[in-house]
């Protein structure tokens, strides 16, 4: 599957007194994927923000946590395009562990493109919907 | 509804560079009300912890963002303990903007009561139910 | 001494896996004592921001960790305003722990006045220094 | 200088609404980097934890915030081993923005090693000093 892959590797100020990442912190590690796809893409997040003059907030988001990771883990982390519409984008994440293989965590979030100066929501750019193609599932 | 009523005001820290709360923030403001709702219970978070020899991790979180909000706003934050099942705790979660009333966020959370050494999950302990069934919706 | 009071009560978040509050919270304890003066000198943070088209950059920041904070943990937090400058003003903070009285944390915070236009350093308007004297040290 | 060198890049959660990175990220980023240093080193801050039954907590903490670093910047983070004390060692930290080669950040901190069981202050186990030591300045 097109999915775009990285890695992360859990820091100590992830982690809580349970001694396993905070679950607020996979909504990061999600974010920081996509800012990474992005980079891959040949723009950051930034460039496109600029570019086009849009904010990309996010509308939903979702994560099932299914095992806990500690300090030190690097984690996997897929990202795959699920799916284009007009006006908003949602992304599917999996999380496992590298040496483990246990799936840690997944989820998804929709983004939509807004405009900077109305806020309002607006048809994605083409070029963007070109390039996020490249991670789309089939 | 008996709803779990607290209130929480933005922080600079809290913000991104779009000028609003970054949207992983909200899932760390609805743990905040759950910390609050357990010591108006009448004992900690910790407390709970300790007394029952148990974790409480999360094993869902879901939130749909529906508005900005901005540092200095003050918000409302409603939580209902939606379901108690044998294991686990499901609590919805509303956030308002105290001044314009609108709907910031709206999500929920599902908790497991894990046992600290085996991490396996047990049944709620009955007291802990019972203090529940405070903020649960009929 | 005329300094500010605030209360904080440490969060999940705030710990990590040592079961302590991570010592980059102080910084941030610090901070929201400071958005809570303002709010209590009759304007916020924000408000000075956009009243005088200013930005409050953070030019300097020490602390000292003296005991470990613990979730659940009320701390008591002092914010004195110690130096008022031309363009810089410099707090310090102390952390106590409410219940045992012990010494958490202590340190210092140096912020400058800056046009938001120019990003240069500006005299401090005089309002604001005007309420920043009700807790600065004699 | 036999410092220890590695890169960052700021992502969109590491700032705030004044569009840079909040100054209480730049103590994470410090710390990151001593993880990272672990690493190289051969083995992990947790290993080190495990291994020697130490924590490592940190007594003091300094930044001089020199400029602001943006969203999608990349900023190199020199760490180097100022000092090798019996039961403390004080690493200094320069953050240079990659591109610029503009100074954002230097800074300071201090850690001691500390029995897990008894939490006092121990001395260094001889051979995290050799490791240590790889770093250090001359």
């Amino acid at each position: 599957m097109p999915s775009f892959k990285t890695t992360y590797r859990v820091s100590w100020v992830d982690t809580d007194a349970a001694q396993v990442v905070h679950f607020s912190n996979y909504f990061r590690i999600f974010e920081k994927a996509e800012e990474e796809m992005f980079a891959k893409l040949g723009f950051s997040f930034d460039e496109v923000r600029k570019k086009f003059d849009i904010w990309l907030p996010r509308v939903e988001a979702f994560c099932k946590f299914k095992a806990p990771a500690r300090f030190g883990d690097t984690l996997e982390v897929n990202l795959t395009v699920q799916q284009i519409m007009d006006k908003a984008v949602r992304y599917t994440f999996e999380i496992t562990n590298q040496k483990t293989e246990q799936v840690i965590a997944e989820g998804y979030v929709v983004i939509v493109v807004a405009d900077k100066k109305s806020g309002h929501a607006i048809s994605i750019p083409k070029e963007l919907v070109k390039k996020l193609e490249t991670y789309k599932m089939p």
